[in-house]
């Protein structure tokens, strides 16, 4: 790790020079909100690096770690030990940049990291966590995070963003995001609880489909009285077509009444589903977000012994364009507008048809690499595919998506990736150098900024 | 915009100075011949760029201009500043590579476009324009285009293409193209009509699929009477089986009488009529071209407020492998060979299983990347899938598919690309230097000559 | 073809010196055994190169070659002159590559083969075959393989793998693998007869589902005692659902009787019959393969005139990651794990996302480029896809899947390519020299020497 790292030329590290201070605009994270209230400091690298991130699970488990060593009892360091080793190995992958990179920048380490020097390195890092005694709340200061939006779900109270906002000495805009996943998996076992929950909370007594909009809109106005600008969905599955009111109230008290739930009539009541809220979040402005093409716990014994969330995700399969296109083009129709949108997309493969969709209707943008994507070959792809498709000067940037305080390293290590192509391209005649620094200002901060109307 | 402009080496400087001055042979575009007879002169780069191209248009809905601005009443020289600045921050977009290409090639301007500069270059290009008289055939003469095929209905007269034909004055060849798509999209409102005219015009009563076969036989003889070689089809579907004439017969009626057609009976017929037009093709010497997975019209505001080709098209769903191998078998099997044909696929994740299955069938090649994909990553990743599984040497070549008659150019662009990579090539020792100009000249245009019998 | 080809810098060069003499351990190919245990002498150059690869035939057909020089009855000679013509414009084709490495690695030729030297080139590699007496054996010994894995149907009796085996002179390995296709492609001609044949070698009366299973598993275990490691699956379609044994022998009664088999029948029972081949391959320490996405014998006339592997192979359809979870979910959870799985795609566009997928299953890797998309940026891709989503240091490496005794200028053709990436990232400061050259060494020939036992 040298500060040059990713930058090839000259041209690379002058731009990149320009954006490295940009303050950061986070507007998709899973941060918890609770853990930013109350700050503790954390205790090692071990639990930082290894207490609850999937992505270094999996990467230990591809490397044969014993699960043990990985989500089992083995103390942090032994844990942190085998994954020194599995990550030594790891040529080409972006954990092996990340770690690096987070390594150099929350540590001041700049060795590569081995079975060798992983007691070394433990301690080293340990002592920097003590010494700065790092907290959720440093961490985010330390990253020069001006703005960070959590996912949160319909029924929460948001009353930890409440406190974060009430406490001045902390600068951060900590903002919900209004997620209806578990409102829209009414397929899942015990979904009548959650309903219950939701009719709680919103005051609402949700036994029909008008009486789960009702308090739907309820909290939905709870989040945007909370600061929210952001929505998002991140379900597996996708609307085939737009039942109609009656259809979807029928398939509604079924999921109520805990019974099955056909796959067509149940991708109907999403459609009826994502009208809506297409609808509302126009009205108010909101973003609309669309994760698309995700499987979920593919292995049944993992999930059985780890729960979600756990390393046993995939991409999904494709989706069909024609159905994003029929779902865009109802809420454009019925609300006069698409609100302001970005899609993103787990499956590499659909990014230049997304774009082209995106490219179809006004306010609707493809958002950055995500997941399985934001490794430097599929960020670079995804910075070609909207430059070549879409506009890379209206492009909304980096997000982390991630759980872990230490991950505001990514949006350095996008910063890197934007500003070396687009210096590279200058450097071979093929854009005004002038104008490149405006649009990496742009992508690195300016535009999501305009977003938020900041 | 220098000489080399895409060109990284000495090798592949030499490479392209073998090309550069070879004639173009534009074998699939979408000029007016109507326009090319009358060659009425230009009135300013407003309206040579933004009157009708709808690339354009969509980059500018993307950077957020006004449609007032795009396809509204405000002045050319207003929506030439909107394009200037929407372009300046639209790094990476082939757009900004043609744009400026098209700057330097035509009216001798080397510098990159802003807001800035905007109303000098509108002055200088239009003086140029005023100069110059520039018209449809300056600049297609000014381009070195030796042929151009255009792409016309089945129900039109030719008129304009024999009166260029009879005009010994314009040296280059203008052929019209044997486009199917208005008598296959039978599902459309107004299709009846549409049958009248055909009736009118091939002196066959359209009544049933026999007749419909004869109309389009008649009006197929016409365009070879007429110097046609290339034939095309670009429908959003293609055949899932190959319905009987009993039940395609059956399929046509209805269409006549204006009833529903089920999307399975519709591929049935359009299966029937491919495998028709197949046979006549070879039996003609024709060359069919198919092009593939296009979504036509996503926007329904968009399509009702301004129409078809106003930048509301995408990319649409891969094609099955299966249902194309099951077309080309037939037409082989009932032919005894296949037309020569090339294959083009708006979706470029289908890109590496067309040219496998193009392999597997003589005569059959896939072409030049194509709309969507024709930006410099997409002719180079397309030009590297027929290396890896077809035959470079046999390649066909760039084509505009442009309805702009600046868009020569892109033979430029391409000509620039392939030099670029087989000079790469040879430099690191992958390919014999000799035998590099050999195919950079069957590429550019030897290939096209040959198949167009020149 | 110098000594640095596809090495880009001396880091490049220096990293495959440690690798270029690792033994090759082909895990994977279509050699025969038969010919390896009589290891008669090559004829010539065009024996070699034409006798039998769908390769290179495919090559000349896109080039325009008549079918006498590719299939038909000219002499090896004329066939080798049409061959070199068509090669010669073949840029960056892999035959390309292959070719010239094979000539420098096997007959010291170092010059680009071309119409005008065929000749000369013809003469000089035959006098290398008669002067050094090439055959089988010898091309093996040559290129340094210490293993390899045939592919062998499931009534094959082995008995050149025996043989091969008590003949101490020859000291590589030629173990067989178990490969099922003949056995679930259920619904071909001639079915009854090939159940017959398992009957006849297997002592069991293959009647029903019961039976076909004990004959397959008393294979299973002959294969074991014959140095099986390895078992594959390489047929077209892909199991849907799980049939029950119920359903699974009702089906496999018609195919005993001829009767016909629907889609989605067929293939709940390739699930049922799936589900016990990975549990006895878990059962007995077996590696699973499973190739998918091919289609096969796209020309029926070029099916009919010439039979089967003769260059009518392409990619297929992309399977649903669903459908592939589900069977490794449900080997996993009857087998309490997944036996040690390599998944193969000829659909490089599923290559992402089956990466996924294998790394939320325990033993479960991606399998090197395959086929079509074993060319240099296929493999580079791969590499990559296994870098960013799994992990490289795991990596099982190269193998040849050809039926050509020259074809292991290809597992150098892989070190190369992948010693030549890791370098880049030493280079640039994304990766640690020091573990760069285990990880080659691992790749090239550690892991898969670990996993079969070494």
């Amino acid at each position: 790790m040298n500060t040059n790292y990713l930058l090839r030329t000259p041209a690379a590290e002058a731009l990149y020079d320009k954006v490295v201070k940009l303050p950061i605009i986070d507007y998709h994270c899973h941060l918890s909100p609770k853990e930013i209230e109350e700050d503790a400091p954390f205790t090692s690298i071990g639990e930082l690096w290894l207490g609850a991130d999937h992505y270094k699970w999996r990467l230990m488990r591809a490397a044969g770690v014993e699960e043990r060593y990985i989500t089992g009892d083995a103390p942090y360091q032994e844990k942190f030990r085998k994954f020194a080793e599995a990550l030594s190995l790891a040529a080409g992958s972006p954990l092996y940049h990340w770690a690096h990179m987070e390594l150099s920048l929350y540590f001041g380490i700049d060795e590569y990291l081995t079975a060798d020097n992983a007691d070394e390195i433990w301690e080293r890092a340990n002592a920097v966590i003590r010494e700065e005694g790092l907290s959720p709340r440093r961490m985010i200061r330390k990253a020069g995070v001006a703005y960070l939006a959590t996912t949160d779900d319909v029924i929460d109270s948001l009353e930890h963003h409440r406190r974060i906002r009430e406490d001045k000495s902390f600068e951060t805009v900590v903002a919900p995001s209004f997620r209806t996943d578990n409102v829209l998996l009414i397929r899942r076992a015990g979904y009548a609880a959650y309903a219950e929950k939701l009719s709680a909370v919103s005051g609402v007594q949700v036994k029909d489909l008008a009486s789960l909009k009702q308090a739907l809109l309820q909290r939905l106005d709870h989040f945007c009285e909370n600061n929210c600008k952001f929505t998002d969905i991140g379900i597996p599955e996708f609307p085939s077509h737009i039942a109609t009111d009656a259809e979807a109230d029928a398939t509604y008290r079924k999921a109520l009444a805990g019974e099955p739930i056909g796959d067509e009539e149940y991708r109907g009541f999403l459609g009826n589903m994502y009208l809506l809220l297409g609808k509302e979040y126009q009205r108010r402005g909101l973003v609309m977000q669309w994760h698309l093409a995700v499987y979920r716990n593919a292995s049944t014994n993992l999930f059985k012994k780890l729960g979600p969330d756990c390393g046993g995700d995939c991409v999904g399969d494709p989706l069909k364009g024609a159905d994003i296109i029929r779902m865009l083009d109802a809420i454009e129709q019925e609300a006069g507008a698409v609100p302001q949108t970005i899609l993103y997309t787990l499956h590499p493969g659909m990014a230049d048809q997304l774009q082209t969709i995106a490219g179809s209707f006004r306010n609707v943008r493809c958002g950055t690499a995500w997941w399985f994507c934001d490794h430097r070959r599929g960020i670079e792809q995804q910075i070609e595919v909207i430059a070549e498709l879409g506009h890379l000067g209206a492009f909304l940037g980096m997000l982390t998506d991630s759980r872990s305080f230490l991950s505001y390293a990514r949006h350095d290590y996008f910063r890197r990736i934007l500003c070396n192509k687009l210096a590279t391209w200058c450097d071979n005649g093929e854009f005004d150098p002038v104008m490149a620094e405006t649009v990496a200002r742009r992508v690195c901060c300016e535009n999501i900024k305009t977003l938020i109307g900041g």
